[in-house]
């Protein structure tokens, strides 16, 4: 295995999905619905297939989707993009994060993460040869320690990376705190990286997308996907909206990893984009009866519970429960109780720093939830 | 961009089917059909949509499909893989590719390519920050130049990459030259990376997969994909076969590049890979008709054609026409003639290696042939 991916293990997704498998345990691990998608959407993707579209799509895109990606960002952020020259269709969210930090980070580049983090940031960081520095959002509100992340910045850094609704603590990055990232990234010259897949679950406040901060589209990347907002996590359809020079490496990268992404599920994706407003309502509200019903247990149950106001996660605190870290939680879940969480300190540069916590998923049917918490209240 | 993104231009795929739409020419570019794939493939798809089958898979693939393409394999090459350990399903075979040079190649590492040479192969050992040297195959008949290749393997020499059938010449590597490369890699400890996509468009002799030459299984990394064998360019189902050591790596690569790949098209790549031998002797069949009737064109309008014995691509020379290189004559032949070909001199490290060549497809029906042919035999 090259040195650049030797650190990294099986992604956590992976191992705890199998263990659930193996266990018969409950699955509130990886956050994948085990419901599905709007039939609208199927039908599309349906019709796609049956239409023939099932060659080469345009690498950055079949035109539809380039268009719908921007009709929505106008709708959501307001601002108008150019869905031939700003908006790149990747192979899921996953991909426009690597295609964007190998299309434009060089080795020995500083970037800077707020931990914890989505586990494919570091390890793409580090097959671009990136120096990574991150900042770590602590509980009970996870909010980003200003003058700490100041004074990390440096004459290297050449990008921030955000991601907000923020997996896997649910925080929302505030305006006060976009701001003052968006200063920071001004003033030094520095790109900002904006992973805002789960945009559209926000339950306290309307999300802010940091592009629409005033002089920051210039310099950001804007990532987001299909598949959380629709509940077809397994479709792998993302893309990445960026000014010109940013889109070139955006693309340049995508044209190799990739090349391009499946065709009849890029048709299916441009309906799904143009679902009315009371589609993402509806979305908001059922999800927000689930986030309570999975809150409440997890407190009966005796957990910490942090406030989440986006996402479909939840992070708690086990200490209550006498564990030593949150691997050996998480073992004795699946073991002894049948529920399957998701440990967070792989998300941390420093795993010390998520051993007390544990990230859970409401992204399920209210019968899963309720069985879950069920388990959790008897067995714990 | 980032610098090791900064000497490739938009892929010449991506290029020249645009073109082609903008003139209205006929699109002998890039390789995909304009016919569409097998109804029974189509009808998987469709009823694993309908089944609910649109959460993210396992990372490395749905256990069918690994199940599926094991088989395949054993049946093609005589080697028996283990699918759970063995095979990686990727996004296409430009993931595979990607993957596997991300997932094994050192910055410093020196990479052998034979030149001309599919285009994301000196893209992603450019993003791994290898070394690349190019071994260049000449016309007539693309052989490989032993005395050449072994010179050129140095103790930094980390791997080896082939593509047989050949793309974009039609070559088929012989067994001797499978041999002596097996031997190079064995005594100097190199790996081998086989882009095997047109293993099932070989109309001379039978594909030989590197990986069923003596000892060289555990050295090699054998890529395929659905695309070419089952006319569904656009589902972007791929994979990567390889000994547990080396899987190892593109898995972890393939993990961050894209986590997974679209869930119901590798329930219906499974069905697709069952297919009877049937199937796969009609498809030769059918291409090696279409194959007839361009070279027979090409030879009729005034190429110099050489001999393809595999893929669904012709090389010829164009200087019976008078042009000073590849591009000039592909731009005079889309403007003026109306038929879109790929300038091969994009696929060598040299790009003069390649400036008398043009390289056109088959694989589109028989009206779209007989109106290319017919064109480039009037107006050339
Ligand atoms: C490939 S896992 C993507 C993110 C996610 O679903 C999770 O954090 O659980
Ligand atoms: C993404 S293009 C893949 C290869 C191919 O089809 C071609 O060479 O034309």
């Amino acid at each position: 295995v090259a040195k650049r991916l030797e650190k990294f293990k099986t992604t956590i997704f992976t191992q705890m999905s199998m263990l659930a498998i193996k266990h018969g345990a409950i699955n509130l691990g990886q956050g994948f619905p085990n419901f599905d998608g709007p039939d609208f959407v199927k039908e599309a993707a349906i019709q796609a297939i049956n239409a023939g579209k099932n060659q080469y799509a345009r690498g950055y895109g079949v035109p539809e989707l380039n268009s719908a990606i921007a009709e929505r960002f106008l709708k959501d952020s307001g601002l108008q993009v150019d869905p031939e020259k700003e908006v790149t269709v990747t192979s899921g969210c996953t991909e426009a994060i690597a295609a964007t930090i190998l299309g434009l980070i060089n080795p020995g580049d500083e970037v800077i993460l707020f931990a914890p983090f989505y586990d494919s940031y570091e390890a793409t960081l580090s097959m671009a040869g990136a120096n990574v520095k991150a900042i770590t959002l602590r509980p009970p509100d996870f909010s980003v320690p200003l003058e700490e992340l100041k004074a990390a910045v440096s004459k290297n850094t050449r990008a921030i990376m955000i991601n907000t609704p923020h997996n896997p603590t649910g925080k929302m990055f505030t305006r006060e705190e976009l701001e003052f990232i968006a200063a920071l990234c001004k003033e030094n010259d520095v790109l900002l990286f904006a992973d805002e897949v789960y945009d559209k679950l926000a339950f306290e406040a309307d999300h802010i997308s940091m592009a629409s901060i005033p002089g920051m589209y210039e310099r950001t990347v804007t990532m987001n996907s299909l598949g959380k907002t629709f509940s077809l996590t397994g479709w792998k359809i993302g893309w990445a909206i960026a000014p010109p020079h940013l889109t070139w490496g955006v693309r340049q990268a995508h044209s190799f990893l990739t090349f391009a992404t499946c065709t009849p599920m890029q048709a299916a994706a441009a309906a799904a984009l143009r679902a009315p407003d009371s589609y993402y309502e509806e979305l908001r509200r059922d999800y927000g009866a689930k986030k309570a019903l999975l809150v409440n247990g997890l407190k009966d149950a005796g957990f910490i519970v942090y406030p989440s106001s986006g996402t479909y996660f939840i992070m708690v605190d086990h200490t209550p429960f006498g564990f030593d870290n949150d691997i050996e939680f998480c073992e004795y879940l699946i073991r002894e109780v049948g529920v399957v969480a998701i440990p967070p300190s792989v998300f941390y540069l420093n795993p010390e720093d998520g051993k007390n916590l544990v990230r859970f998923t409401f992204c399920k049917d209210d019968e899963t939830l309720r069985a879950a918490v069920e388990r959790m209240k008897t067995k714990l």
